[in-house]
């Protein structure tokens, strides 16, 4: 049985992603739970330490799919990544649609997400190293290593949004996710030496890309 | 002088991009402009009103940066398109980091911003052709031509939100106006034969990156 606060921040996810921030009350959120606003405002003062909490989620998964990769790094592996880091978007995806104004107006949350955003890019940037210092990868100029990372870091984040606001639907099938993980991949993909390049690519055509983010849900 | 269509459309625009659309009411602009509330809904009825002008605007302006090139493409002329689209996505910054939310509310926005999206696309499809038949770029799968164009726009569309969200700071200086320019055009680079991939990096280099976008105003 899911803890009231679990429910809470489910609930409210669901909420968020698919009615948007703006739309979303406490009032929503409690007769959404059929509990009472008094229970709610126990677990949670406000939205915004709802959405604070969904932050702690998303920056607890980044650290399980982000943990240091045993070397050498597998295209298997690698691909992966890129999976699960698209389903942590798919699945917070209120977050990253709104985060120019979640950042705005809540400073701790900015400073969070700054911190967040600045260690997973030098974590994708030791990982290009290495994937360069094992031969799967050809060397880069310095500044062109992090562009390229945070290119990657831009489309997956954004992926989600361009879907909703290009195609009209929510990302909610396996195609959509599949395309975005592809989509994220391909600013490395001249950069790969050929066969690590098809195996990767074929690794993302075979792999099972979407609820993947399961493992990474505060389970009943 | 400006109409007064036109300075509540610039001072619209103003509030957004530094306040955010939720904060800013019709009433904070009429006090902004120091015109009355009547006068601000004799133009604009409401403050989607005042939306749906400025994205005509971004429509307008994209229409004059993606007029046919002529061909050959120059590195010079390739630069300046994404120099032109970083500039419209700089002014109009309030519109790219909150398109979820807008697409959401405004069943016609979203099919207009579609619709861009959906032409603007095809041009640079159409451009990558023109790109590769010239001899400037090397052959492309056909899925990762569009693949490839839907990540340059990714970029750039989000861009300002990524520099707001990261750094911390709004995009108001040259520095990063040229890095997302660098950005947007890194995921084309390694299909750049060499020479022409050294000259379009030496165009954005030289380019005066900052303030471009003067030409796509209503001017006074």
């Amino acid at each position: 049985m899911a803890s009231t606060k679990d429910r809470i921040l489910d609930g409210s996810l669901e909420l968020f992603n698919t009615k948007g921030i703006q739309a979303v009350t406490t009032n929503h959120i409690a007769d959404h739970l059929k509990i009472s606003t008094g229970n709610l405002y126990y677990h949670y003062r406000s939205k915004d330490h709802i959405i604070q909490a969904l932050f702690e989620r998303i920056d607890l998964a980044a650290r399980e799919v982000m943990a240091p990769l045993p070397t050498p790094i597998t295209p298997q592996q690698w691909a992966q990544v890129f999976v699960h880091g698209m389903n942590i978007v798919r699945r917070y995806r209120f977050f990253f649609a709104n985060i120019v104004e979640l950042a705005g107006r809540d400073k701790l949350l900015a400073s969070q997400f700054r911190a967040l955003t600045g260690w997973t890019l030098d974590w994708t940037i030791d990982a290009i190293d290495a994937l360069i210092a094992q031969g799967s990868m050809r060397e880069l100029a310095g500044d062109d290593r992090r562009r390229l990372a945070e290119n990657v870091f831009i489309i997956i984040w954004n992926w989600t949004g361009f879907t909703v606001a290009f195609r009209g639907h929510e990302l909610s099938h396996e195609g959509d996710t599949r395309e975005g993980v592809l989509h994220s991949m391909l600013p490395l993909m001249p950069y790969f030496k050929p066969k690590f390049a098809r195996d990767v690519r074929a690794a993302i055509d075979n792999a099972k890309v979407f609820g993947q983010e399961r493992s990474f849900l505060a389970e009943p």
